[in-house]
């Protein structure tokens, strides 16, 4: 079995992030690297959505994949199965990510190797969205499953996010109350500039429209740095 | 529409957390009050298998339910449509409640008036379980949609809760790799003593054997005190 490269990563002690992160920023365009912040629940889909995207991708773009985790490396040992590099970050309990803490991980994946690097955030609605990680985008996912309420319950992810992918979309049948209509509303009740996108990353559904986005955004980036 | 009482909690500026808990357990016990801390991921069921279990128990015992959120009242409007009282506490962006927060609730809500309070926690996986609430029991839902994978990534969550409810089991056809025996395992691994029930709020199943478990706790509880 492939050994799975685990970063322990530590806890800024910088007391200003938001100047931090956009230091992150300069170091990474200074790079040519186009840094995602994926975020999203817990079991809502990121690594599979990660996987699909990888699959679309990974001919155009070199992608680098850093997976946060409180503990476990379950999710890294998926990602490598895609072929791209992959690395764990352990959070030591921590509930997000700050921008020095991705710097960490950053170094240790060699960013400078990458188009397009993903950090795949720890699962919650919360504390990811005070924390700027120094990414160039934020997307988030919203799962069928976890309801059409969410945007009213947790308003900081959704004012933060640049794009939300509403995945599980498979399963609208089966959660049957769930309202795609109330949902975007909500979601441009937070964010009027979200994009939005459907997908599903179990049958591939809204994929193409997602790749096709991220796409965009990473060739605008190369340009105008 | 009825009016919703909604309550800002302020962030404690105790700095020990834990033993203004154990100091709040016992005003609780003065009054022969039981409090249970319920928690989750967003989107995991926690209101509805709230619901259910207000209708099997409310002709029992007296029950209060306080709505922990960031922002929204449309769970603490799910609950008043339930006959029992029931306010909104918002926690101004915070990820969770500690025991002096808990205490303003219990203040507004007259906890010297019920048998049962719950409080329905912030959805989160990771924060609510790094703050005693004063509860006398935690309790956690995992629903299906979210993967048996989460006691692995989730470690602190698991091992606090003396109940795990595996909800939304109405499902497990849809989200066919979700393995009931392994996700047991991996609970039994963070803490051989939590109690497991695989219930769905949705359509009742289990929910019988859940409220005999609460049933149980309150009634050992009064004894005790």
């Amino acid at each position: 079995m492939e050994d799975i490269k685990i970063i322990e990563v530590k806890r800024s002690i910088l007391e200003d992030n938001d100047e931090d992160a956009d230091k992150l920023r300069e170091e990474l365009a200074a790079q040519k690297t186009f840094l995602l912040n994926l975020m999203s629940s817990p079991g809502a889909g990121k690594t599979t959505t990660l996987l699909r995207t990888i699959e679309k991708l990974k001919d155009e773009l070199k992608i680098g994949v850093m997976e946060a985790d409180i503990d476990s490396d379950v999710d890294t040992r998926a990602i490598l199965g895609s072929g791209v590099r992959s690395i764990q970050l352990h959070t030591g309990g921590m509930c997000h990510l700050d921008a020095d803490m991705t710097r960490q991980g950053l170094k240790e994946i060699g960013s400078e190797d990458f188009d397009l690097v993903i950090l795949e955030n720890v699962g919650n609605l919360v504390c990811p969205a005070e924390f700027d990680t120094g990414a160039v985008r934020n997307a988030m996912i919203l799962s069928v499953p976890e309801g059409d309420d969410k945007p009213l319950k947790y308003p900081l992810m959704f004012e933060i996010a640049d794009v939300v992918l509403i995945n599980k979309c498979d399963t609208l049948s089966v959660f049957s109350d769930f309202d795609t209509e109330k949902v975007k509303e909500r979601i441009r009740m937070r964010n009027p500039k979200a994009d939005i996108y459907f997908i599903s990353a179990k049958t591939g559904e809204g994929i193409d429209n997602w790749c096709n986005w991220l796409r965009k955004q990473v060739a605008e980036y190369k340009e105008n740095i």
